[in-house]
């Protein structure tokens, strides 16, 4: 198989150490993360030849990005580099009925400023049979969208299986905004990933569908091959159950649930992705491409950081059934 | 309106990090706290002016403590300078079965050295609204109980709303001793907070009453504004259910009850009082003052150290039904 | 009473920080552990004269351990010298669906390579009044399984009271070994303690008996004064029940079950041992022994490291019914 | 006397722990500091009522640079909040031949993009006898040199004496444009400190003068009160020697050199000019201001972070001679 | 050889993590020490059988003071548990111009406040040859004064070797006082060891006599063995420069000057009687006496905390003219 | 031009924070290198096409080891997995007289018990120039020994540049076995470095001679293109001077001379090379090549841990005279 092409923002993490808060902190943790480039790194460590494209400055601190990617063995080589800053966001995890807090400092970062001739498509999908994306990058700027829709077009023209996580963020854009960009980005999309609530502004109609006849809609609307829907229930800032139905046109395979206890509530999302890429593009069943995805992601909420670090063996392992925690020596 | 005053002692807090034992502490976190230091924490957290009255030796590491206060606003103006050392204690978190443990080393500190004349009332309550004390300041010492009515008395002279956590420390004096000193310094208190058994010590009389008996006998007897009862039970070091009850001597409030997991043991009472006096003096309907109270000291058992870092928005938002722990971006 | 004998294998425990999983790790923390060292420190802090012996390198890192062992008060006299290196492993923290994961490094360490003539068990078990070891300590070796016999043997020929915690250890060798070495160990003990599986394994026969019949076969075959069975429910990582049986050869003792949240999963059968030799050498009733043995383990689960540190005291309290977690002022 | 006013910008600094180079570092310790701020929060320690203003972000991470100015006992009622973000450096420790390294990020930050309409200088003058600025704060933006100038013309028109650090930045504007601005702001000003280039700069004339002739132009040429050259020399890293030269229009005071081991190299000029504004203030003699304002900042280069925290007593004693770093007990 | 007796008081010492203030201090490094106490641990790594002696109140932070002292091979089974607290110090580190800085917080602790009562001579010393204390024991109060007498004439009486370091503090007690108990102690002392003005003080008369001259007096009046003077100068707070001289009562020897860089500055003293006892009992000729106390006390300076933790080989590769810090493999 | 290929054992190196000696440390830091490691990644942030050679165990912290190669950009396609174990070493820092102190445990580590079919060479020095490798490797074992005969030879068929960094390890061999080694070896190599008395044993004559004779000797026994000794003054574990001189054959190009503050003593040698390798295939002069080498293993020292991570730039700026230390910006 080829390789797996991501786009899209890497961002320089500070939290704060174990609960502290920010006006306590002395320290931060810096981690280095971003919806595909989570992506990217998962799929990395599962043995994926993928690779990550973005714009960064030519400083010390972008490095540190690229080096952290590098470390898990993503290909960095469609990196562009320039622009003046990284895109920050500091990070301050919750617990019990205290709410993880963000404070996103992004604005002008290098590929929020890139230029659509800074990516040459051809070349970046040259060998490549999978690219992924997410609903963060075409928020970015105007010029964002127009280069995310210049790799989708570009990807599917060289017929690459295209995937997107739509992933709304509000202080980006408004609904309505993130709703026609998204519409036009899935004409070019085969897999589609989000929560129920993304999914109907997607589609543009319904509201309160149930689950299934949105997957079902999103499906027919855009002739995906795959549509997933990630069943999130949170009751506190560290318990979660999380569960993800999978429609393929024809059927729906339902995953186990699980109740999580949440370490990091960064990335999960992301995870969720590279485990379903994982999965379809390793010849699994319908089946088990939810499952192995819905285990992906639950592993991740107990890792620091935003990257799922979990191998595929340890995935498989909780998958069929083994969640209990007992000791691998 | 005007600012509100406190009085007590602020000590070197010295805890083992994480779940770490005493015996296996390399290093200590240092913090610096005490029950009214927290509560006036907490309220310049919240935006009021607030002054925080105590002695501290003169030396850097009493600075610190003076530091740490006006790192969040309190006007420390009223801090006396003298006498040999900052009271400490060391505290190991708690996990589980494992409860937490105190060693205090308090004995001989600069406030419970201090004298009478050490404090000019009539200066420190000039444009203040508010006064409030906990029942361990009159415990620090026989002069210390004196500081204390010399306190509550010019208070009362002066026309400030007075408020006492009740805080009763069996290590420091025992039920009848407290239990007489705190019966005349309620005579000048409008507002008093504790437990049932705290309240029924402070009352002097009845024995296993219920809460709403307690309030009453408690508002009537010393003709109080409000009194409230916190309600809490403890499941293991880290699990407790927390609620409370308002009385206004006519009827009463019942707040929200929440079932917190335990980040740090310390300061919940403290911050209970906070936000109480923060609720009254911002002219919350009753029902209000109680949520508010509740809700903002279940928010500090999900922080590290002795004091209660919540904003009112934080707070506003959990009394109002949001305790999901969404990620707040 | 006289002094209680140890013997196996301390290694050098290297654990990342919280949760951090290997890959993240740019520190480690160090422990020094095994079970029978853990079984001597939890004595010793108990307030036991206890010895540990093995053999160790003579450099600086092998000197930390000793260091560990004797900063808890263990007698570290008949430790011998020599060989090359220290065991090591390393263990990353699991935490919700994700398992604690340990790498071991423990090969041709210098009690694995001990010969049977470093050890004089004639002077060691001079004022002795006990010998205690566990099944991992024949698996090092052949000659460690010489070594292990030698010393069982040794100790009922001086009249000493030898107890075994089975502990199989499947990656040092298999059940078929385990099973006839055990055999032969058990002739020379008097107290056993496992789980329902290792114990199975030590009688050779019999497959899915109940608890009871486990032990009573236990006691019967090897002429056991007590046979303790642990029995542990693993949810996830951080969630265990865990309770214990005693058999005295004529009646069953039940303990109570604790619901644990988990610090560290290293050890907890280690405290066990050591809480139960603790309540027999201190002529607890026999219902007292389980239930000491089971809180004083249920307590190590809390804290971080392989040892338990826990007191008397605080034992006694849990067991005495306050595992309420209130703070202890 | 009157409260010293400060005005700049004030970042948050991450550093790297210990000789760390950013590749290496997974923490950042946070500081927070920029020219004036330094200069305030020195003021500050050493007992002066010193105001600073700014214009700052309404998030968690400007409130940690306001409650680290607060903390030191800085006045901050004068920071203006408002816009989008604080700025930020990266600075990574030098030692021995490898130099510090800065990377800045602090375009478009709050200050940078403020508006003259956002200060009130009457109010903030209000009760002031001293204001204090440097060359950086007319750097930040075309509006900042503006701001900066209605503050010189304000200060003046109340009678305030103005003192400047000429602090020329290479990275913000090029010589001209600095020289062009500082001469416009001399004007204004009472007290001069810099290096003999950037006075040349701010003089317009002179290639190559010494530090004396320098010195005599620059107070001839814009009627200073007092001007001083600091003299450093830099060797590695780590070690300088550090003395300067005090002009009052009559008479040149030097002060006494000290050969430097420097722990952190942020911050040295900073506390020079604190160090002056304090003995100016304080009516030392001439020669007591520069060994005053030279062994201040001196002790500086001995401390982690961006400012000055010696005590007046502790600058007083290495002044009168006592360098010898004998453990003060 | 018999075992060595040290007699004194052992404190907590908290110090802010590397060059840290204590305003900047976030997290205290915990050490124990205090001067025999340092001895004692010092000739336990040498290998020598040491008890040390003092009164320790029976906490949890006391414990740790033990467990120290155990890990390093201390025997403190004559350690008397009582009292209400263990004396504290809080220690900043200096550098460069800056000293370091010491604030106690020793009053009323255990030992301070310990009974003639508490200590059984006959018992501590039966099986010693050596005793071992400082000038700090007996200013500790009159009671720890009087207790040191007790000492020193039951010592003597039972024949063993006596040695002091005069270490006078003046934060303790004046020159009169100490000179006055410092005579009547000497009377029972064998060996003496302290700086040029300490010794000045014992022998209450000259002013400004040359080391020899001093020696030569010391030795003469109380009649002792040896005497030793420690040369230091201070130039800042790292670096120092050491050497000593022994006097036996018929020759001076002179050791080796080194010139250090101080990574801590408390206990180089304490290091060097270490070194003369363990050289002294290890019977090496007086040249190598002094070499060995100057070495080993040089090394001390190299490392964290108040205990020198060289081993001899380690020392005596020094004094055999190996310090060129050659990586050792 | 090609890529470079090293071959070599990367351990994992544990060093207790800071100052602290080993039976202080709680925390090792850990870190990765070996000598050819530590050439490759200095190569890898030049900028190079690099990749290394070894053979590493199939677990998670080998797994590290190869993650912290390619977070810098080497090529780890060429590692073999297999084995049992990754060689360790333990590392504590040295200061001022007391000296760096090495623990190894590398016996048995998979590269040491690797077998000659392990590599296929052909396919590792596909499209490569140049081999690089120490005198370290074939000390590993007899196979080892072969190992690195096969590689050089293969190199040396295929026309690749061969460097040898003569690195004599006392601990692996004896001076007549590595003697006889590396002259066999040196046969097939191009470049070679080391010290003089490296030079000499593998000459394998002369004794005492100096700097020039010995590079003369050394280049024309084994026909090398270039041979560069490295010459240092070690004065504590601080304080060293570096230089070296190039011989290639006809003239001698020295080094300037750097007075060093050690951050960390280990890996110059491997800076050393690595800056050689990277001027040689730049195609600098010859007095640029040795002054590049000279300069880039200055500033490894520092750096913590083996690795040299400067910049290309950074290396030139101070070998054009910049030695100054100043800032950054």
């Amino acid at each position: 198989m080829g390789r797996i092409v991501t786009l899209g923002e890497i961002m320089l993490r500070l939290s704060p150490q174990g609960y502290n808060r920010f006006v306590q902190a002395k320290q931060f943790n810096a981690f280095y993360g971003g919806s595909e480039a989570n992506v990217a790194v998962s799929l990395a460590v599962f043995g994926k030849d993928v690779s990550y494209t973005t714009k960064l400055p030519d400083n010390a601190i972008a490095q540190c990005a690229i080096n952290e990617l590098r470390k898990y063995g993503v290909n960095t080589k469609d990196i562009v580099r320039g622009g003046d800053r990284i895109g920050l966001y500091f990070c301050e995890n919750g617990e019990s009925q205290r709410p993880a807090k963000l404070v996103y400092d992004r604005k002008d970062s290098a590929i929020a400023k890139a230029k659509r001739e800074d990516f040459n498509w051809d070349k970046i999908f040259d060998g490549a049979d999978w690219f992924h994306f997410s609903g963060i990058t075409p928020a970015l700027s105007d010029e964002c969208a127009k280069i995310t829709l210049d790799a989708v077009k570009a990807a599917k023209a060289k017929g690459l299986t295209v995937s997107i996580d739509l992933n709304y963020r509000e202080n980006l854009w408004d609904a309505a905004a993130f709703s026609k960009a998204i519409r036009e980005l899935l004409q070019y999309c085969d897999v589609a990933l989000g929560s129920i609530e993304e999914a109907e502004l997607a589609i543009g109609e319904g509201d309160g569908d149930d689950c299934n006849t949105v997957l079902k809609k999103l499906v027919e609307k855009f002739q995906l091959k795959y549509a997933t829907i990630i069943l999130r229930n949170r009751f506190t800032a560290e318990d979660v159950d999380w569960t993800a139905v999978l429609y393929d046109g024809s059927k729906f395979y339902n995953a186990k649930k699980y109740d999580i206890h949440v370490v990091d509530n960064i990335g999960g999302g992301d995870a969720f992705a590279a485990s379903l890429i994982y999965a379809i593009t390793s010849n699994f069943s319908n089946q088990e491409i939810i499952e192995f995805a819905t285990a992906g992601s639950c592993l991740k909420y107990s890792m620091n950081g935003d990257v799922n670090l979990s191998t595929v063996d340890e995935i498989i392992k909780l998958m069929n059934g083994d969640g209990s925690g007992k000791v691998s020596r």
